[in-house]
Protein backbone atom coordinates (compact mmCIF):
# COMPACT_ATOMS: atom_id res chain seq x y z
CA UNK A 1 0.00 0.00 0.00
CA UNK A 2 1.52 3.31 -1.10
CA UNK A 3 0.20 7.39 -0.37
CA UNK A 4 0.94 9.35 -3.78
CA UNK A 5 0.58 12.97 -3.28
CA UNK A 6 0.20 15.34 -6.15
CA UNK A 7 -1.08 18.75 -6.93
CA UNK A 8 -1.64 21.08 -10.16
CA UNK A 9 -3.47 24.46 -10.77
CA UNK A 10 -6.84 25.57 -12.56
CA UNK A 11 -7.20 29.01 -14.49
CA UNK A 12 -10.89 29.78 -13.79
CA UNK A 13 -12.27 32.80 -15.98
CA UNK A 14 -15.68 33.54 -13.87
CA UNK A 15 -18.15 31.42 -12.65
CA UNK A 16 -19.21 28.33 -14.25
CA UNK A 17 -17.77 24.13 -14.47
CA UNK A 18 -14.16 23.35 -15.42
CA UNK A 19 -13.36 19.75 -16.32
CA UNK A 20 -10.57 18.24 -14.40
CA UNK A 21 -10.89 14.23 -15.11
CA UNK A 22 -7.96 14.67 -17.49
CA UNK A 23 -5.53 16.10 -15.16
CA UNK A 24 -6.78 13.52 -12.73
CA UNK A 25 -6.02 10.77 -14.88
CA UNK A 26 -2.63 11.62 -15.82
CA UNK A 27 -1.91 12.16 -11.82
CA UNK A 28 -2.90 8.55 -11.40
CA UNK A 29 -1.22 6.84 -14.14
CA UNK A 30 2.54 8.75 -12.66
CA UNK A 31 1.36 7.40 -9.41
CA UNK A 32 1.71 3.74 -10.75
CA UNK A 33 -1.27 2.95 -8.04
CA UNK A 34 -3.51 0.16 -9.86
CA UNK A 35 -6.19 -0.30 -7.24
CA UNK A 36 -7.28 2.34 -4.32
CA UNK A 37 -8.43 5.37 -4.46
CA UNK A 38 -8.20 9.13 -5.30
CA UNK A 39 -9.17 11.80 -3.24
CA UNK A 40 -9.59 15.41 -5.13
CA UNK A 41 -9.13 18.36 -2.81
CA UNK A 42 -9.72 22.03 -3.40
CA UNK A 43 -7.56 23.93 -1.06
CA UNK A 44 -10.58 27.39 -1.51
CA UNK A 45 -14.20 27.90 0.18
CA UNK A 46 -15.10 29.81 -2.59
CA UNK A 47 -15.26 26.95 -5.84
CA UNK A 48 -16.32 23.51 -5.41
CA UNK A 49 -15.33 19.93 -6.92
CA UNK A 50 -18.28 18.15 -8.06
CA UNK A 51 -19.20 15.14 -10.29
CA UNK A 52 -21.14 15.75 -12.71
CA UNK A 53 -22.83 14.79 -15.69
CA UNK A 54 -20.21 15.53 -18.93
CA UNK A 55 -21.74 15.06 -22.27
CA UNK A 56 -24.15 17.78 -22.86
CA UNK A 57 -22.93 21.57 -22.14
CA UNK A 58 -26.76 22.40 -21.71
CA UNK A 59 -26.68 20.36 -18.47
CA UNK A 60 -23.71 22.36 -17.38
CA UNK A 61 -25.14 25.46 -18.04
CA UNK A 62 -28.58 25.25 -16.40
CA UNK A 63 -27.04 23.92 -13.48
CA UNK A 64 -25.21 27.29 -12.92
CA UNK A 65 -28.09 29.19 -14.03
CA UNK A 66 -30.17 27.21 -10.77
CA UNK A 67 -27.46 27.92 -7.81
CA UNK A 68 -27.51 31.44 -9.21
CA UNK A 69 -31.07 32.00 -8.12
CA UNK A 70 -30.67 29.88 -5.26
CA UNK A 71 -28.15 32.19 -3.85
CA UNK A 72 -28.77 35.29 -5.24
CA UNK A 73 -25.63 37.77 -5.45
CA UNK A 74 -27.86 41.05 -4.57
CA UNK A 75 -29.03 38.99 -1.01
CA UNK A 76 -30.11 42.07 1.52
CA UNK A 77 -29.54 40.47 4.43
CA UNK A 78 -25.97 38.95 3.64
CA UNK A 79 -23.54 40.80 5.82
CA UNK A 80 -19.96 39.38 4.41
CA UNK A 81 -19.37 41.42 1.26
CA UNK A 82 -15.86 43.36 1.81
CA UNK A 83 -14.87 41.29 -1.50
CA UNK A 84 -18.03 42.19 -3.25
CA UNK A 85 -21.78 40.62 -3.48
CA UNK A 86 -20.17 37.22 -5.48
CA UNK A 87 -18.19 36.38 -2.32
CA UNK A 88 -20.59 34.93 0.47
CA UNK A 89 -22.63 33.49 -2.47
CA UNK A 90 -19.37 31.44 -3.32
CA UNK A 91 -19.10 29.94 0.21
CA UNK A 92 -22.65 28.98 0.41
CA UNK A 93 -22.29 27.84 -2.46
CA UNK A 94 -19.11 26.12 -1.97
CA UNK A 95 -20.93 24.40 1.72
CA UNK A 96 -24.16 23.06 -0.62
CA UNK A 97 -21.94 20.95 -2.67
CA UNK A 98 -18.31 19.58 -2.31
CA UNK A 99 -14.43 20.57 -1.35
CA UNK A 100 -13.66 16.91 -2.36
CA UNK A 101 -14.58 13.78 -4.14
CA UNK A 102 -13.09 10.30 -3.56
CA UNK A 103 -13.16 8.18 -6.34
CA UNK A 104 -12.05 3.89 -7.22
CA UNK A 105 -9.22 2.92 -8.85
CA UNK A 106 -9.52 -0.42 -10.68
CA UNK A 107 -6.70 -1.96 -12.63
CA UNK A 108 -5.38 2.45 -13.06
CA UNK A 109 -8.27 3.95 -14.17
CA UNK A 110 -11.19 5.84 -12.54
CA UNK A 111 -14.37 3.78 -11.65
CA UNK A 112 -16.23 6.81 -13.21
CA UNK A 113 -19.70 5.91 -14.27
CA UNK A 114 -20.40 6.96 -18.42
CA UNK A 115 -21.24 10.41 -18.06
CA UNK A 116 -19.67 10.97 -15.29
CA UNK A 117 -17.02 13.81 -15.31
CA UNK A 118 -14.92 15.52 -12.59
CA UNK A 119 -15.69 19.25 -12.47
CA UNK A 120 -14.23 22.44 -10.53
CA UNK A 121 -16.92 24.78 -10.08
CA UNK A 122 -15.70 28.32 -9.71
CA UNK A 123 -18.68 30.39 -7.89
CA UNK A 124 -16.04 33.97 -8.22
CA UNK A 125 -17.03 36.71 -11.02
CA UNK A 126 -12.93 37.61 -11.39
CA UNK A 127 -10.44 35.02 -12.92
CA UNK A 128 -8.76 32.92 -10.27
CA UNK A 129 -5.96 30.52 -10.21
CA UNK A 130 -7.14 27.23 -7.83
CA UNK A 131 -5.03 24.98 -5.68
CA UNK A 132 -6.11 21.13 -6.20
CA UNK A 133 -4.81 18.61 -4.30
CA UNK A 134 -4.65 14.91 -5.02
CA UNK A 135 -4.16 12.14 -2.97
CA UNK A 136 -4.09 8.59 -4.20
CA UNK A 137 -3.98 6.11 -1.85
CA UNK A 138 -3.78 2.16 -2.75
CA UNK A 139 -1.29 -0.44 -4.06
CA UNK B 1 -3.24 -3.07 4.57
CA UNK B 2 -5.48 -4.17 1.52
CA UNK B 3 -7.91 -2.97 -0.78
CA UNK B 4 -11.00 -4.76 -1.66
CA UNK B 5 -13.31 -4.21 -4.20
CA UNK B 6 -16.79 -5.04 -4.76
CA UNK B 7 -20.21 -4.02 -6.44
CA UNK B 8 -23.95 -4.53 -6.61
CA UNK B 9 -26.93 -3.09 -8.34
CA UNK B 10 -30.08 -1.57 -6.68
CA UNK B 11 -33.57 -1.72 -9.13
CA UNK B 12 -35.38 1.75 -8.40
CA UNK B 13 -39.21 1.94 -8.88
CA UNK B 14 -39.31 6.05 -8.99
CA UNK B 15 -37.96 9.30 -6.69
CA UNK B 16 -37.43 7.91 -3.27
CA UNK B 17 -34.56 6.35 -0.46
CA UNK B 18 -33.62 3.12 -0.74
CA UNK B 19 -31.75 2.03 2.20
CA UNK B 20 -28.22 0.19 1.02
CA UNK B 21 -27.06 -0.35 4.69
CA UNK B 22 -27.37 -4.13 4.84
CA UNK B 23 -25.80 -4.54 1.41
CA UNK B 24 -23.12 -2.62 2.44
CA UNK B 25 -22.68 -4.48 5.77
CA UNK B 26 -22.38 -7.92 3.88
CA UNK B 27 -19.57 -6.73 1.28
CA UNK B 28 -17.58 -5.38 4.37
CA UNK B 29 -18.35 -8.98 5.86
CA UNK B 30 -17.01 -10.66 2.98
CA UNK B 31 -13.84 -8.12 2.39
CA UNK B 32 -12.41 -9.27 5.98
CA UNK B 33 -10.83 -5.89 6.20
CA UNK B 34 -11.41 -5.06 10.02
CA UNK B 35 -10.59 -1.46 10.61
CA UNK B 36 -10.00 1.16 7.50
CA UNK B 37 -12.86 3.09 5.85
CA UNK B 38 -15.59 1.91 3.26
CA UNK B 39 -16.43 4.59 0.34
CA UNK B 40 -19.64 3.63 -1.82
CA UNK B 41 -19.93 5.10 -4.65
CA UNK B 42 -23.16 5.97 -7.49
CA UNK B 43 -21.98 5.70 -11.17
CA UNK B 44 -24.73 7.64 -12.19
CA UNK B 45 -25.56 11.45 -12.33
CA UNK B 46 -29.17 11.05 -11.52
CA UNK B 47 -29.20 9.85 -8.14
CA UNK B 48 -27.04 10.16 -5.20
CA UNK B 49 -25.43 8.30 -2.14
CA UNK B 50 -27.11 10.15 1.15
CA UNK B 51 -26.97 9.10 4.40
CA UNK B 52 -30.26 9.79 6.44
CA UNK B 53 -32.21 8.86 9.41
CA UNK B 54 -33.12 5.34 9.27
CA UNK B 55 -36.36 5.15 11.91
CA UNK B 56 -39.12 7.34 10.84
CA UNK B 57 -40.16 6.63 7.27
CA UNK B 58 -42.35 10.36 7.60
CA UNK B 59 -38.64 12.09 7.81
CA UNK B 60 -37.95 10.72 4.08
CA UNK B 61 -40.82 11.11 2.76
CA UNK B 62 -40.40 14.78 4.16
CA UNK B 63 -37.03 14.94 2.34
CA UNK B 64 -38.00 14.11 -1.19
CA UNK B 65 -40.98 16.73 -0.89
CA UNK B 66 -38.43 19.18 0.16
CA UNK B 67 -36.01 18.14 -3.03
CA UNK B 68 -39.02 18.28 -5.24
CA UNK B 69 -39.92 21.41 -4.42
CA UNK B 70 -36.39 22.99 -4.52
CA UNK B 71 -35.69 22.26 -8.08
CA UNK B 72 -38.85 21.71 -9.20
CA UNK B 73 -39.60 19.97 -12.42
CA UNK B 74 -41.48 22.22 -14.28
CA UNK B 75 -38.90 25.21 -13.80
CA UNK B 76 -39.14 27.17 -17.09
CA UNK B 77 -35.46 27.71 -17.89
CA UNK B 78 -34.27 24.67 -18.07
CA UNK B 79 -33.17 23.93 -21.56
CA UNK B 80 -31.65 19.95 -20.48
CA UNK B 81 -34.49 18.40 -21.39
CA UNK B 82 -34.26 15.52 -24.12
CA UNK B 83 -34.78 12.51 -21.47
CA UNK B 84 -37.96 14.62 -20.00
CA UNK B 85 -38.86 17.31 -17.49
CA UNK B 86 -37.61 15.43 -14.63
CA UNK B 87 -34.03 15.08 -16.05
CA UNK B 88 -32.32 18.33 -15.37
CA UNK B 89 -33.70 18.50 -11.21
CA UNK B 90 -31.89 15.15 -10.76
CA UNK B 91 -28.75 16.23 -12.00
CA UNK B 92 -29.08 19.51 -9.72
CA UNK B 93 -30.34 16.63 -6.72
CA UNK B 94 -27.24 14.68 -7.55
CA UNK B 95 -25.00 18.08 -7.23
CA UNK B 96 -26.80 19.14 -3.83
CA UNK B 97 -26.11 15.91 -1.95
CA UNK B 98 -23.64 13.52 -2.73
CA UNK B 99 -22.29 11.00 -5.30
CA UNK B 100 -20.40 8.79 -2.65
CA UNK B 101 -20.26 8.60 0.94
CA UNK B 102 -16.97 7.15 2.90
CA UNK B 103 -17.67 5.75 6.39
CA UNK B 104 -14.82 4.50 9.39
CA UNK B 105 -14.83 0.59 9.44
CA UNK B 106 -14.19 -0.63 13.28
CA UNK B 107 -13.78 -4.49 14.22
CA UNK B 108 -15.37 -5.49 10.90
CA UNK B 109 -19.00 -3.11 11.57
CA UNK B 110 -19.57 0.53 10.17
CA UNK B 111 -19.28 3.09 12.80
CA UNK B 112 -22.59 4.55 11.90
CA UNK B 113 -24.84 6.50 14.63
CA UNK B 114 -27.60 5.10 15.69
CA UNK B 115 -29.85 6.58 13.28
CA UNK B 116 -28.19 6.89 10.37
CA UNK B 117 -28.68 4.62 7.34
CA UNK B 118 -26.73 4.67 3.60
CA UNK B 119 -29.39 5.58 1.43
CA UNK B 120 -29.49 5.46 -2.30
CA UNK B 121 -31.14 8.54 -3.82
CA UNK B 122 -33.08 7.77 -7.01
CA UNK B 123 -33.84 10.96 -8.99
CA UNK B 124 -35.42 9.88 -11.81
CA UNK B 125 -39.01 9.02 -12.14
CA UNK B 126 -38.90 5.86 -13.99
CA UNK B 127 -37.56 2.17 -12.73
CA UNK B 128 -33.86 2.45 -13.29
CA UNK B 129 -31.26 -0.43 -12.56
CA UNK B 130 -28.21 1.82 -10.30
CA UNK B 131 -24.42 0.64 -10.50
CA UNK B 132 -23.19 1.19 -6.70
CA UNK B 133 -18.99 0.75 -7.01
CA UNK B 134 -17.50 0.18 -3.04
CA UNK B 135 -13.97 0.20 -2.43
CA UNK B 136 -13.19 -0.99 1.26
CA UNK B 137 -9.51 -0.17 2.49
CA UNK B 138 -7.60 -1.18 5.87
CA UNK B 139 -6.06 -4.21 7.75
CA UNK C 1 0.09 2.06 5.95
CA UNK C 2 -1.90 2.05 9.13
CA UNK C 3 -5.16 2.70 10.48
CA UNK C 4 -5.84 4.94 13.09
CA UNK C 5 -9.19 5.35 14.68
CA UNK C 6 -9.82 8.15 16.99
CA UNK C 7 -13.05 10.01 18.41
CA UNK C 8 -14.20 12.84 20.52
CA UNK C 9 -17.30 14.90 21.33
CA UNK C 10 -18.58 18.26 21.32
CA UNK C 11 -20.81 20.07 23.26
CA UNK C 12 -23.17 22.79 20.88
CA UNK C 13 -25.36 25.28 22.12
CA UNK C 14 -27.74 25.49 19.76
CA UNK C 15 -27.74 26.01 15.82
CA UNK C 16 -24.22 27.00 14.49
CA UNK C 17 -21.11 26.12 13.24
CA UNK C 18 -18.32 25.19 15.69
CA UNK C 19 -14.76 24.72 14.55
CA UNK C 20 -12.86 21.68 15.15
CA UNK C 21 -9.98 22.30 12.88
CA UNK C 22 -7.70 21.77 16.44
CA UNK C 23 -9.31 19.20 17.51
CA UNK C 24 -8.42 17.24 14.22
CA UNK C 25 -4.63 18.35 13.99
CA UNK C 26 -3.98 17.05 17.55
CA UNK C 27 -5.83 13.45 16.62
CA UNK C 28 -3.65 13.47 13.61
CA UNK C 29 -0.47 14.63 15.79
CA UNK C 30 -0.87 11.75 18.58
CA UNK C 31 -1.09 8.80 15.17
CA UNK C 32 1.75 9.93 14.13
CA UNK C 33 1.04 9.10 10.53
CA UNK C 34 2.84 11.52 8.45
CA UNK C 35 0.96 11.21 4.45
CA UNK C 36 -2.21 10.00 3.83
CA UNK C 37 -5.63 11.13 4.87
CA UNK C 38 -7.91 12.00 7.45
CA UNK C 39 -11.72 11.25 7.53
CA UNK C 40 -13.88 13.07 9.81
CA UNK C 41 -17.37 11.94 10.25
CA UNK C 42 -20.22 12.36 12.08
CA UNK C 43 -22.35 10.33 14.18
CA UNK C 44 -25.54 12.13 13.84
CA UNK C 45 -28.29 12.56 11.29
CA UNK C 46 -29.26 16.42 12.77
CA UNK C 47 -25.67 18.00 12.30
CA UNK C 48 -23.08 18.16 9.49
CA UNK C 49 -19.32 18.28 9.04
CA UNK C 50 -18.30 21.09 6.34
CA UNK C 51 -15.23 22.79 5.40
CA UNK C 52 -15.78 26.31 5.39
CA UNK C 53 -13.91 30.20 5.82
CA UNK C 54 -12.53 30.62 9.40
CA UNK C 55 -11.71 33.90 9.17
CA UNK C 56 -14.54 36.14 9.33
CA UNK C 57 -17.60 35.52 11.48
CA UNK C 58 -19.93 37.22 9.86
CA UNK C 59 -19.51 34.77 6.49
CA UNK C 60 -20.83 31.34 8.85
CA UNK C 61 -23.87 34.27 10.33
CA UNK C 62 -24.62 34.46 7.17
CA UNK C 63 -24.20 31.13 6.23
CA UNK C 64 -26.88 30.20 9.19
CA UNK C 65 -29.14 32.63 8.07
CA UNK C 66 -29.24 31.44 4.79
CA UNK C 67 -29.80 28.10 5.92
CA UNK C 68 -32.49 28.74 8.02
CA UNK C 69 -34.53 30.64 5.36
CA UNK C 70 -34.02 27.86 2.81
CA UNK C 71 -35.12 25.11 4.96
CA UNK C 72 -37.60 27.31 7.13
CA UNK C 73 -38.93 25.87 10.65
CA UNK C 74 -42.51 26.69 9.95
CA UNK C 75 -42.72 24.41 6.87
CA UNK C 76 -46.22 23.38 6.97
CA UNK C 77 -46.29 20.33 4.99
CA UNK C 78 -43.16 18.59 7.35
CA UNK C 79 -44.76 15.62 8.93
CA UNK C 80 -41.67 14.50 10.55
CA UNK C 81 -41.87 16.88 13.72
CA UNK C 82 -42.30 14.73 17.21
CA UNK C 83 -38.96 16.31 18.62
CA UNK C 84 -40.22 19.41 17.79
CA UNK C 85 -40.39 21.95 14.38
CA UNK C 86 -36.12 21.70 14.18
CA UNK C 87 -36.17 18.32 13.89
CA UNK C 88 -37.33 17.62 9.97
CA UNK C 89 -35.35 20.64 9.29
CA UNK C 90 -32.10 19.61 10.79
CA UNK C 91 -31.93 16.47 8.63
CA UNK C 92 -32.71 18.17 5.46
CA UNK C 93 -29.27 20.76 6.15
CA UNK C 94 -27.61 17.58 7.17
CA UNK C 95 -28.53 16.34 3.49
CA UNK C 96 -27.83 19.62 1.67
CA UNK C 97 -23.94 19.50 3.49
CA UNK C 98 -21.92 16.45 4.60
CA UNK C 99 -21.79 13.82 7.44
CA UNK C 100 -17.85 13.65 6.89
CA UNK C 101 -15.14 15.31 5.15
CA UNK C 102 -12.01 13.95 3.77
CA UNK C 103 -8.40 15.72 3.86
CA UNK C 104 -4.89 15.01 2.63
CA UNK C 105 -2.31 15.12 5.14
CA UNK C 106 1.15 15.70 4.20
CA UNK C 107 4.57 15.40 6.22
CA UNK C 108 1.82 15.07 9.72
CA UNK C 109 0.03 18.18 8.58
CA UNK C 110 -3.47 18.82 7.03
CA UNK C 111 -3.18 20.15 3.51
CA UNK C 112 -6.09 22.92 4.39
CA UNK C 113 -5.87 26.02 1.83
CA UNK C 114 -5.38 29.41 4.13
CA UNK C 115 -8.92 30.67 4.67
CA UNK C 116 -10.44 26.56 5.13
CA UNK C 117 -11.82 25.55 9.09
CA UNK C 118 -13.54 22.29 9.45
CA UNK C 119 -16.72 22.89 11.58
CA UNK C 120 -19.35 20.72 13.21
CA UNK C 121 -22.26 22.73 11.86
CA UNK C 122 -25.04 21.70 14.46
CA UNK C 123 -28.69 22.28 13.05
CA UNK C 124 -30.94 21.77 16.60
CA UNK C 125 -31.73 24.11 18.89
CA UNK C 126 -31.12 22.53 22.34
CA UNK C 127 -28.07 21.71 23.30
CA UNK C 128 -26.31 18.84 22.08
CA UNK C 129 -23.17 16.27 22.61
CA UNK C 130 -22.31 15.09 19.32
CA UNK C 131 -20.32 12.01 18.71
CA UNK C 132 -17.09 12.55 15.88
CA UNK C 133 -14.89 10.07 14.69
CA UNK C 134 -11.42 10.56 13.14
CA UNK C 135 -10.53 7.83 10.38
CA UNK C 136 -6.32 8.38 9.96
CA UNK C 137 -4.88 6.22 7.17
CA UNK C 138 -1.43 6.69 5.89
CA UNK C 139 2.47 5.93 6.38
Amino acid sequence: MHVHHDQFEVRTHGKGLCEITDQIESKIDKSGIQNGTVTVFVQHTSCSIVIMENADPTARRDLEEFFDRLVPEDTDYFTHDAEGNDDMPSHIRMVLTRTSETVPIVNGKMRLGTWQGIFLFEHRRASHRRKLFVTIMGE
